[in-house]
């Protein structure tokens, strides 16, 4: 079997340490490794496959004895990185938001549209953490009833801002416990006890960058720019794993229990649904998962065809790294490395 | 002025202490002050107005010298109590779900249907936090766009479930910090840095006891049975007030500016919504507050005429002490007390 030189940009980072993991998790098939992260990390050691391996520095040059490399070290990284890396023979699969609604770059979930990745020009986008949860469990339901719309609400963790946002809400929760001040840094608001209906920047239409990324890339990997879709994104005090509260209506008529059994056979989703045990998906509890998740699937009364769903899934895992890998897996499955 | 006797049955108990604290604070008419819970909490003290208060027991025969008495100690103990204070000349504002959806009980939200007190039998119902916030905010746009259906999600505290409630997430928070095991009791799963898609107990429906609150105590308040409501009710770890994100759908083109202003002169409502400054309401800054708060506003481009909007409020205030002192208020302007 062909193995392959990958390099993890951010190495140091949640995403880039989920990376790295997730490669040794899966066997990924590597002949070397690279970790890479800005000149401040350089030297320092990560682990793969119980080897000490030493953090390089992500910068030109870097990429020439790579065949992928997985970036994860934020949008201006990606910017400046992909390119060089790119123009020196490498693959790269971004996970910023880069290059996510460029027209020449594919944005790619294994599990809905795998056939992008065969039209890339070098740079394959990983799609944003609440769009590819959400997209994996309604492939199978767009692809039998057709979706009409979607309303969703998320519930997001801080780790979707990496390890700074996990120390902020221990901070603040450990400053509430402690009844001293809390003085928010990450966010621009209180996280701990709290729920802010704010992620990533506000757009002149009123809504996130958060919540368009869960509109247009909808649109660009269903192929079908008619679904309408209304998203409200939300951060919870939550360590890891974003929840979404799902609305969909379909064109076709839709029931919960068909829907259960459509996602019982559907890849990378797992149906956690017995409301008879107190049985659904939760964020503390699905840490380090793969599979996305998803229960309490119930007939939406308020519409002709329609269901509610909850779906759960680790935002580092299949929200970030792992789609990242599923990528490189797919280049290799579909020939192209 | 004439003067009132008031009870207050559930007196220890998070929304009763609230309900001390709400008729002192709005200076409502009291002659007597009569704390009542269960005989456990007998002579321990509560304090109204700088002066300290024993508590008495909540039993047949502690009605007969009160004009009206607030309740708040649980389904069980308005079942049982209710009648009897009905029946010993006093009338019954009730906070529990016990008697709302009672064709011979009004429930009320005095900036929406006040005039429903006026048919009451003894017992007036205090309807669901969730419910109350959501139609504080919505009764203006209804009344001008005529709502056609509610997609909610909500983003619930945990003093929803008193002050148990409370204990269990700031204990749990606790042990986390601590590496230690998180045990839960209250809730059916770990509410630390966790979201529960299950608030009160499931129906046959696969809805939750909450969610269908939402559903019938919308068309029982509205009189309208037409507005369609698709709820998911979601515990959060927030201690106090809830947060909502609701999309709206009406019959008339609605435009966020112009349902910006009507809740800028809607009763009850506060705006805070500049995303240019990342102002919008947030449970953490809310606590204590007497206003529904609404923010986020802005068009839905799912559907002709739609708006998403963010709301939060205490819901231990406007949720249930404040609206159930309001209902009282609402009786002596009505002269019905």
């Amino acid at each position: 079997m062909k193995k392959y030189s990958v390099g993890v940009v951010g190495a140091m980072g949640a995403v880039g340490t989920e990376m790295l993991k997730t490669l040794e998790q899966r066997d990924f098939p590597i002949e070397k490794i690279k970790p890479l992260d800005i000149a401040e990390n350089r030297g320092k050691k990560v682990t793969y496959k119980g080897e000490e391996v030493e953090v390089e520095v992500a910068e030109k040059g870097a990429f020439k004895d790579l065949d992928i490399a997985l970036f994860s070290a934020g949008e201006g990284a990606s910017q400046n990185l992909a390119p060089v890396a790119v123009s020196e023979g490498c693959i790269v699969i971004d996970n910023s938001n880069a290059f996510r609604m460029d027209p020449k770059v594919p944005l790619v979930i294994p599990e809905v549209n795998p056939e992008d990745v065969t039209w890339h020009n070098g740079i394959i986008a990983n799609p944003n953490c609440s769009t590819i949860q959400m997209l994996v469990a309604l492939k199978p339901i767009h692809d039998k009833y057709t979706i009409k719309r979607i309303v969703v609400s998320t519930y997001q963790a801080v780790s979707g801002s990496g390890l700074p946002g996990i120390m902020e809400l221990e901070e603040q929760v450990k400053a509430y416990l402690e009844h001293k001040e809390i003085k928010p840094k990450v966010y621009p608001h209180q996280i701990a006890f709290n729920a802010l209906p704010h992620i990533d920047t506000f757009l002149d239409n009123a809504y996130t960058k958060e919540e368009m990324k869960m509109v247009n890339e909808t649109h660009k990997m269903f192929h079908n720019n008619d679904i309408k879709i209304s998203p409200t994104a939300v951060r919870v005090p939550v360590i890891r794993c974003h929840s979404e509260s799902i609305n969909v209506e379909t064109q076709k008529p839709i029931d919960a229990e068909d829907v259960r059994e459509l996602l019982n056979h559907a890849p990378g989703v797992k149906v956690l649904d017995d409301i008879s045990s107190n049985t659904y998906p939760l964020a503390a509890e699905l840490t380090g998962t793969d599979e996305v998740y998803v229960g309490r699937i119930r007939k939406d009364f308020s519409v002709e065809n329609g269901i509610n769903m909850w779906v759960v899934a680790d935002n580092l895992r299949k929200g970030a790294a792992l789609n990242a890998v599923q990528i490189a897996e797919t280049l290799i499955k579909y020939s192209i490395i």
